[in-house]
């Protein structure tokens, strides 16, 4: 089973900047506690970052191999329709994650543009979220299978 | 360890209705799940429901013993107030479950008075909600300790 | 041929204030005046009167044997997603009732929350608005059948 | 004791289209059943139909003689001050009916310009909607009375 | 100078209803007041009632032989677009009047399509406002020629 | 009979400036034209001018004496409830006058706090706004008496 | 093939006025262009113009016998839900069309009532969107075919 | 005199939870205060709590004895209608009473629900808020007697 | 201990006009009844009252030799960003008090800018209102003391 | 003549995914109907896709040799500014072109960014809504030469 | 070249109160800094405060033979129309100034009503802004001359 | 001291585009006079254009090594959220520049999601607005240092 990684825009920076906010991991400690769990759970991971819209829109359109995403889309979260039609056109399930609770953040950042199109939402645990997250990723096409 | 889970209104009905919306799993079959990934996680649980949204607020204010909450309001998600004080006024974690992506829903359950208060949320992924859910509540005092 | 009927908070006051808005019939008066029209119609009746939301939901959901409800929810039509969700969990049509005329009343009082998972509405006809849906109530299942 | 039955626009194509929404019974079938419950009621029936917002505020202007009207606006109920006006002008009670439950359906058809100066309103019933609506407009008087 | 006169929908029902909102002159008597003050101020009228707003179109696209248009447009003051620019596509002055103040009223009376295009408004002076607008019609080609 | 004239802030560059929203006459060329139009009328006028809120209220307050007020409230009809409360105060009629067609302007001037409290509007003729308001405060008493 | 042609409120007069909006083809000019491509693409046409909005209703009650409408609703595009709901009943395909880009002009003018129910929109080529507009009504029922 | 406290749902936390919003005293410590000026006023008391809506409902229907109620409605200040109605249906004066200034708090906690059927409200000033309160239910039938 | 008292616009005509919002008092009988009872307190008073914005803004601004205000803005309640401004800027404790209950009252009455910025309010109990305020002055201090 | 076709993100994968929404056509079939219809109207074509709103601002500030655009911004008709700027600053006229009708489907793809500074906006006609598009944008020039 | 600098309300206080929102320097010394900037440009300044809206539109009002105006509105940013008008009404440039960054501030406080008029903004810079802005206004009638 | 200048979208095209809004300097002009400016300040530049938001959030992540950034974000001021948590997340302070005063333009021109992560915004005064801000920016580090 191969799940697809997706890390949206800024979160290069993880870790350096706004640890308040964000947490103290790095993007990199953060990607190898999701190779780990991934090792557990007989995952297969391909791991991306980008700061362009439409390079994650071309990443999604390629993801017809994997099993499940899953997607941190950060600021696009809230401005993307092209990421969210992306989505939608493709058949793989998304599980959208966050590491802040968005909910208690500005109004805008507690509309999310994807999760309609997602399969479900995972917000505010921190790193923990990615975990969790590929856990629900892992869990869906055993559910349906 | 110990966690309380609490589900909110109609939750008894679980598995009996409108299972296109919320799945098949009877309340009785979660709740078994979520003791056998509980006995995995070395936690202790107590699991209520109830539909009576004053008995919910008792529940949250007698909780003090408890390390974290995993709570799914259900309907009360959208209306109490009083739920979401009772989280506030106690120190204990809250981690907020959905079965439904609750974000593609009617636009009045895509607003949640309850997540503001909560440590997390998690929606969409059926009963698999409420395991990821025990799952972020048993690491957060972990990542506190 | 069963029907549940529901008297929502404060109409346990009917007749005794505010006679101006909801009529000078006592709940007593409306009650014998549904049992006669029931003895007519060939249909069998129970009437329950609660002032607590949760207590609404717990008739709702034991209203299994009943062939339909006719169902004033009063100050919960605007505010009660929990009896929504009550409604449409169980398979029973639901007529919901009211004296007054809400949509001559305070802009709150003019959305119900109930009313999209209810069978029909009935507004603005006093004591009438309760003998109408009785009427409707039983219209229904013979219509289906 | 005369009734006025006014049927608005596009109602005339009744029973032969739309039928999952309005119902399979006819214009001609719903008004045989209004002048037969009539008779049982001891009414005297005068039916219009119309599709013009004009002849409409006419027909309620020259409605002085009846002792009550019922009304299905049918797209004006949304958008006719003009229909509103007359009625409130006139001093015939006037009970308004609608076959499809308005509140379940788009956001535009869930506010009633009509309700504030109707007599009481009744929708979601079918063709039933008018026979409620026949014995509420035969009510009135004789509670008034 | 002729000066055209437009009475609105339900305006054919003046002092025989209403009288508190709208006064008890009725529209023969203010028409008669209009055609004295036209003469003291030499000035030729036409006066035309309707409640079809199809028909106040027609009557506006035939006026291009009039210096001005008074008009009380009534409940089609909140409702017509198509009266609006019926009176945009005719180059003639056109006075908009209500007997009543409708920045009084109901909120959706305060809000008139007409105004933008009007050369002026007059609101709340009973059978003044006629008056008054016809006086501010005669002198609107004064001012330009 | 009295009556009091209030030109609100900035009138006082009338004739001066932005002629092409507000015409060329100059605020003494209005007031010229009004005293003449009084002797016609057989009223007596006392004008006033401020750009100060503050004295406006005062002038209302102390405008006992006066049989009604003429007021063009300028700027502080958008934004003074101070103004407002003081015609509500006191026991004379009040005509709001307008040069420019208010409706037709940006949307915080479509919407006056003062025309609720106000006998009527005329907004739209230029100076001749003020001649009709005038005349429509010359005409309430005797509508009155 | 058989095409009904709409021209709604106020286009009798295209050509003659406004033409900086609308352009200065007349209706009968735009007519005669339908006419020469409807030949073109062996089509047959009926074409009809009112100021009504019932008269419209009327006319679309009446389409059956036709392959497929063009509409221009005009001033009725944003305010009438009769025809909505006559385009709705009837069976057969309609296509919208404007002569001006309704979305860059007033916010009103921004909305139609009726595109959801049409099967596509053109707006904004002057007379090309009827002659765009009648293509695309030939083109329906061939896809469809 | 007799008067009728009532604290609303989280209340009986006072003092121990969130005090730096709150303040430190318990309700305990604060009954006693109430109770100590009630001897000053010559008034007795009767002091009641609860987390359940309906309670609260309940209580309100049966203070007919009481003089005033004061009452701190806490959360569902801001959702209750059935509060609401029950205090608009009995005929006793109810002064509204908050520790924390909820003008200053979250958009949702600035509106109440029961203040348009309040005697009055009193807010911001911690526990002598209530003493305030207090203060005002003994002299509303002074000045009405 | 000195406490300011400011009078906001249009409270100089108290008990003369509008007596059915406001009350028969006179504002002299106010003020009196104001010193008795700060003589009862052992506080000072100094008791201002102006129409002018700006004014209020100069007495707040030099109110630091006061232990606390007492303040009713009036109409500026709702539209003085000035006076907001004024007393965030001093140090000084600033009640807010109503004569009528502002939450019962026009949409625009029920939102004070003041409010986010004072220590409470106290708004419906007529002149009890202002007595409250005093007494709840008086006692900010002594509680931070 | 030469035209500019620019196909919008996840045009690329027309034809294969989501065929109920879009049409079974791949992008390549509409590209070839575009260039044979192209050849019948004497124009040449340059056709481009991107995923990226930066490229797409890049293609149309290059487009100045072309007689006109025809652009189907997708996702980027709902949120890019961006596009918007790029066709107000070249002087090309933009036809702007949808394969759904895009006023039916959800609110958020209702409005278009781009729109007010299109020539034209055609909707709903699948991949003939291209062909449509291609005619009106040869048409305009003609128009205007 | 003369410049006008107006100082809105409550800047009288600068540098005393509320240091960490609106900095340490006083008004003194801000002006200082500005008469020794205005001398480096060969600019020459006359400098006002007041905390009345009336007397900062009669100082606008008196601006004639000023080049530009530097102007903190402050407080009267967000609720003044009169001072708009104003500005509006002379024909001198304005720049509009600052200290805080009032987008970033409350909700009110992020929309300016003369902004709209003003020539430019200047934002955040503590006094630096009022620097900025003399050289702004300074270079306003280079550009034009 | 280094700084940053950052053009967004579509600024490649300034002077020789829509130079009524924008004003008729190209960006090599204004490049050239900053650069100027920077010599006088002593300031180091760089500067940069892209039309691509993810570019532009490369940008400012390896702004680093720079004190202080002046940024014109075109377009993306009023979309982007990606560039606003970009700016939020180095520590480097942006001076937020526009050409045009955004604040006189389309609705959705006058919300910027960038300032409230700004320093300060600089708006309206054409080519000058960047040397302002390079001031503005240059000043910055001073007031800190």
């Amino acid at each position: 089973m191969k799940i697809l990684i997706i890390h949206g825009p800024n979160l290069n920076l993880l870790g350096i900047r706004e640890a308040d906010i964000y947490g103290t991991k790095t993007l990199d400690e953060i990607n190898s506690m999701l190779r780990q769990l991934a090792k557990e759970l007989n995952a297969e991971l391909d791991i991306k970052q980008s700061n362009h819209e439409g390079e994650i829109v071309d990443m999604i359109q390629n993801s017809r191999n994997y099993a499940a995403l899953v997607i941190n889309p950060a600021a696009y979260t809230h401005t993307s329709v092209a990421i969210r039609d992306a989505i939608a056109a493709v058949e793989i399930p998304a599980v959208e994650v966050h590491l802040s609770n968005i909910h208690k953040r500005e109004e805008f950042r507690q509309k999310s543009l994807i999760a309609p199109v997602a399969y479900g939402q995972i917000s505010g645990f921190g790193y923990e979220s990615y975990l969790l997250g590929l856990r629900a990723a892992v869990s869906i096409p055993k559910k349906r299978g």
